[in-house]
C-alpha cells in the first residue's frame, strides 16, 4: 500500500521533493529542544497550495496523517510526526515567496515558508516595520509562527501573531482551497475562520498564504536597563510606562538576579552593568517616530519620576546601539546559560499582572520549601504578564537526574499555582504534544469539549496533525 | 405546550420578568432601522448566566429557538425574531454589573448587559480610556458589541470590539457555562474559541460576560478639519499621518461634498468651516499622553509638510473642546441627514486603501451613469478602509418609490465592485437577517460550508438565532 501511495504522490509532485530515505528524513524528525523524535512515510516538500490539495485528497483516501511543518523550531513538539512511520511531513520551506508588500495598505502577502527574518528584512527596505521578532527568527517560518500563534519580544506594543494577520489562504482536511488572502482592517462577514486557523498548530487546516500587517519603522529607540527591589515595584513601573510613554513603550522584559547570575557566570562577558546585583533588572525599550531628543528626553522624564517615587534604585540608558544590543543580548543569553547549566524545566506561563507579585512570592515559597538549594530562574516578557518561570537543580547536583526525579511534582506544583491565580499555561509556546494531556484540566471540561467539537467538525477524519493540541 | 413551556420557564425565573402580554413584548420586536418586526414567544430577561443555562436547558428540550438580544441597535436586523411566534427573545439588560477593574492589569470584567457609555464613564472615573465608540453608544450594550464585533471611530488606534477582548463568559447551545474570563495578553492554550463566539451574532453561544482591555485616558485631544481634492491625496495624507504621528493617531474620517451639503441643509448651523465647499473634508484626531503642546506642535508640523506637499489646501484646527466637537457632530449628522431627507441604499463596505481611489472613481461613473442624478453620500472611516458608501434618489424623486424599483441592482452593482476590489460587504455592523441571503458568494463556497460546519458542530440543534448569519 505504502508503495502505491508513494507513486501517486509522484504524479501530484517531482520525486526530487519527496524524501524517503533516511538519512533525507532526518533533519525533519527531531523538534527544536531534541525532546521527540519520529518516523516518516515521507518528507513532503509542496510548491504550492493546489499540489498541497491534491497531496491532502491523496492522504485522505489512504488514511494517512499530515503533519504540517515550517522551520520547526516550536518547543511543544507540535511539528514533529509520531513513532507510526505512518504519517507524512508536509514541510512547507519551498513556499517561501513574498508574494506583494501594499505599501497604501500598510500589508505584506507572503507565502507560509518565508522565514521571518527574510519578511524583517523585506519590510524594512520599504521603510515598514514587521514587528513580530522572536529567538528563532533566522530559521523559523510565518506559517509556523501562525500556527503557532507565536509571541516574542514585540507583543507589549504590537500583540501576538494573530494580531498581525488579516488574511489567510488556508487548505482545509477535505482539501480545498480557502483564499481568505484579504488585507482589510473591517471585515464583519461570519465567523472568524482566520482566528480558529491561527494557533491551531496545525490540527484544523494547511496554512498557506497570509497577508500581514506592517507598521512605519520607528527612527529612534532608546534602551534602559534599571534596578527594582520588588515585583510590586516593577509592575509599578510598568503602569508608569504605560501612562507615560503608552505605545512608544516597545519592551518591559525582568530579570531576577539569579537569572543574570547565571549568564554571567557561562557569558563573563555579559555582566550586568547595573551595580550590586539588584534583585530584579528591567530592560526597557522606548521607540519613537519623531526625533531622536524628544524620546530621549522623554525616557528621562520617566526615569527621573520613578526614582522620586522611589520605584527604581539605579538606571544605565544604553549610550549607543551596540550597548543597546548588548543589553537585549543579555536578556537574551539567560535561555542559554540555562542550557550551558544541564537541562532545566521551563514553564511559559502568563499570570494576570496584579496577582503576579503574589503568585512568584507563594510559588518561589512553595518550590524552595521542598527543593532546598532549586535555582529559580524567572525572566519574561513582564510587559505581557508572561514569565519563562524555570527550575533548575541545585548546585551540585545531577540535572538529569533531578529532573527525572522531580520533573512530574514540580510542573504539577507551578501549574497548580497557575490555576490559583487564573493563568494560562502556555503563554506563548501553545500546546503541540507536550502539553497535550494537561489541557483538559487546565481548559475545563466545557472549552475542551467545545475544541473537540470543532476538531471533528473541519478534520472529522483526524486527518491533520493528530494527537495535538486535542485528541479525538 | 406553549402554556406548558412558559409554566417551566417560570420555575427558572421569576414572572416579572417573562414578558408576554403584546404591549409588553412590543419594544423588543422591531429592529434599530425599522426594517424588521418579528413575533416571540415572550420576552425573558435573566439576571444569571446560570438562569440562562438552564433556559437553554429548557427550550432545546422543547424545540424553541433563543434570539439572543442586547440594546437591539444593530444594522442588520441580527437581534429581532422571526415571524413565527415561536422563539423567545433573551434580552440581557438586567445583567449589567460592572464586575472588576483591575488597574494594575488594565482590564474591566463586565456583565453582558452593561451600555457602552456606562462603561466608558466607568473606565474614566478611575483614569482609563475605554476605547470603543459608537453612534448608538448610549444604549448599545457590551455584549451586543461583542455578538458582533462593533467597529466605531477608534478603530484606527485600538481595533474592532475584537481587539479589546481578552476573555468571555458563555453560555453554550447544549446549556453549559464556558467560564473563560481570563485578563491575559498572552494564552495560546488551544482553539481560540473567544473569537469564534465574538462577531457571532449569537448563532454560537450566549455571551453573558467579558473581560476588556482598558488604556490610559489620554491627556490631550487635537482635533482638525482638511481640505483636500482627492482620494489619492487622502490615501497620501493618512500615510503621512501614519508615519508621523503612528498611534497618536485617533481619528481619520473621509467626508464627501456631497455629504456635508446635505447636513448643512438639514441642520444649518453645521456648515463646513472650510472655504469653498472643497471635494473632500478629511477630519484628523490626535491624541496624546504628553502635553497639550507636545501634540499641538506635531500636529502643526505635520500639517505644515502635507501643504509644502500640496496634499492639502486649507485646514482648521479646533481652537477648544467645543469646537473639536462640533467637527465631530458634523460627521456625526450626515447619517442624520440622510434620514431626513428620506431612505437611502447603504453599504457599509470595506475596499484596501491601494485601491480606494479606483473603486471609488470607478463605482461613481458606474451609479451616476445608470442612475442620473443620483446622489452619493459617501463619507466613513477612512484610516480603516471603511467606506458607508450611500445612494440616495435624485433630488425631486420620491425616495422610497425609487428604493423600490432600484435596490436590488444598485446592492448588485455596488458589492460586485466590493468584490472586483477585494474588499469586504460588511465591514461593521455585520450579517444578521440583512445580509444572509449574499454571504454565501461574498465568502465562497470553501468558507461558506466551514462557516456551516462550525455551526453543526457548536449548535447541532440549530437552537441559538437560527437562519442569522448562516442557515444550515
Amino acid at each position: 500500500m505504502t508503495d502505491k501511495f508513494l507513486e501517486q504522490l509522484r504524479q501530484i509532485i517531482d520525486q526530487q521533493y519527496i524524501l524517503t530515505a533516511d538519512h533525507d528524513k532526518e533533519p525533519y524528525l527531531t523538534d527544536w529542544r531534541k525532546r521527540y523524535t519520529g518516523k516518516a512515510l515521507a518528507i513532503v516538500l509542496p510548491r504550492t497550495s493546489s499540489e498541497i490539495a491534491k497531496i491532502v485528497h491523496l492522504c485522505a483516501s489512504n488514511n494517512i496523517c499530515i503533519v504540517p511543518q515550517g522551520g520547526h523550531t516550536g518547543f511543544c513538539g507540535g511539528a514533529t510526526p509520531d513513532q507510526s512511520g505512518n504519517q507524512i511531513v508536509l514541510n512547507l520551506k519551498r513556499m517561501n515567496s513574498i508574494l506583494q508588500i501594499d505599501e497604501a495598505n500598510q500589508t505584506i502577502t507572503l507565502e507560509a515558508g518565508c522565514i521571518l527574518q527574510n519578511i524583517q528584512e523585506a519590510a524594512a527596505a520599504k521603510g515598514f516595520l514587521f514587528p513580530l521578532s522572536l529567538g528563532a527568527e533566522g530559521s523559523c517560518m510565518i506559517g509556523g509562527n501562525l500556527a503557532t500563534n507565536a509571541g516574542g519580544t514585540n507583543v507589549l506594543r504590537y500583540g501576538n501573531t494573530r494580531d498581525l494577520c488579516l488574511g489567510l489562504e488556508v487548505v482545509t482536511a477535505k482539501g480545498e482551497i480557502w483564499n481568505g488572502l484579504k488585507g482589510l482592517r473591517k471585515d464583519n462577514t461570519g465567523y472568524d475562520l482566520r482566528d480558529l486557523f491561527v494557533g491551531s498548530e496545525g490540527t484544523l487546516g494547511i496554512i498557506t498564504a497570509a497577508v500581514m500587517k506592517l507598521y512605519p519603522l520607528p527612527i529612534s529607540q532608546w534602551t534602559t536597563l534599571v534596578a527594582v527591589d520588588d515585583v510590586r515595584s516593577t509592575i509599578a513601573l510598568l503602569n508608569l510606562f504605560q501612562k507615560r510613554a503608552t505605545s512608544l513603550l516597545t519592551g518591559f522584559e525582568m530579570m531576577t538576579n539569579e537569572s543574570l547570575v547565571l549568564t554571567h557566570k557561562h557569558f563573563p562577558q555579559m555582566g550586568n552593568p547595573l551595580k550590586g546585583n539588584p534583585p530584579y533588572t528591567v530592560l526597557i525599550e522606548l521607540s519613537d517616530h519623531e526625533s531622536e531628543a524628544h524620546v530621549r528626553q522623554l525616557l528621562e522624564d520617566i526615569l527621573q519620576d520613578a526614582f522620586e517615587s522611589e520605584l527604581i534604585s539605579d538606571a544605565v540608558i544604553a549610550s549607543n546601539l551596540s550597548q543597546a544590543n548588548a543589553f537585549w543580548h543579555m536578556r537574551e543569553h539567560i535561555t542559554l546559560a540555562q542550557a550551558e547549566e544541564g537541562a532545566n524545566l521551563k514553564h511559559d506561563i502568563t499570570i494576570p499582572l496584579s496577582a503576579l507579585d503574589d503568585f512568584m512570592r507563594d510559588t518561589d515559597a512553595l518550590i524552595r520549601a521542598k527543593y532546598p538549594g532549586v535555582r529559580i530562574i524567572n525572566f519574561g516578557h513582564l510587559g505581557d504578564g508572561n514569565l519563562h518561570y524555570n527550575i533548575a537543580a541545585p548546585q551540585g547536583v545531577a540535572p538529569k537526574e533531578f529532573n527525572r526525579l522531580n520533573e512530574k511534582p514540580i510542573h504539577e506544583l507551578v501549574y497548580a499555582q497557575v490555576e490559583r491565580f487564573r493563568g494560562s499555561i502556555s503563554a506563548e509556546h501553545g500546546v503541540g504534544q507536550l502539553k497535550l494531556e494537561g489541557l483538559r484540566a487546565h481548559k475545563g471540561e466545557v472549552a475542551h469539549e467545545l475544541m473537540k467539537s470543532v476538531k471533528r467538525a473541519l478534520d472529522p477524519q483526524n486527518l491533520l496533525n493528530p494527537h495535538k493540541v486535542v485528541s479525538i
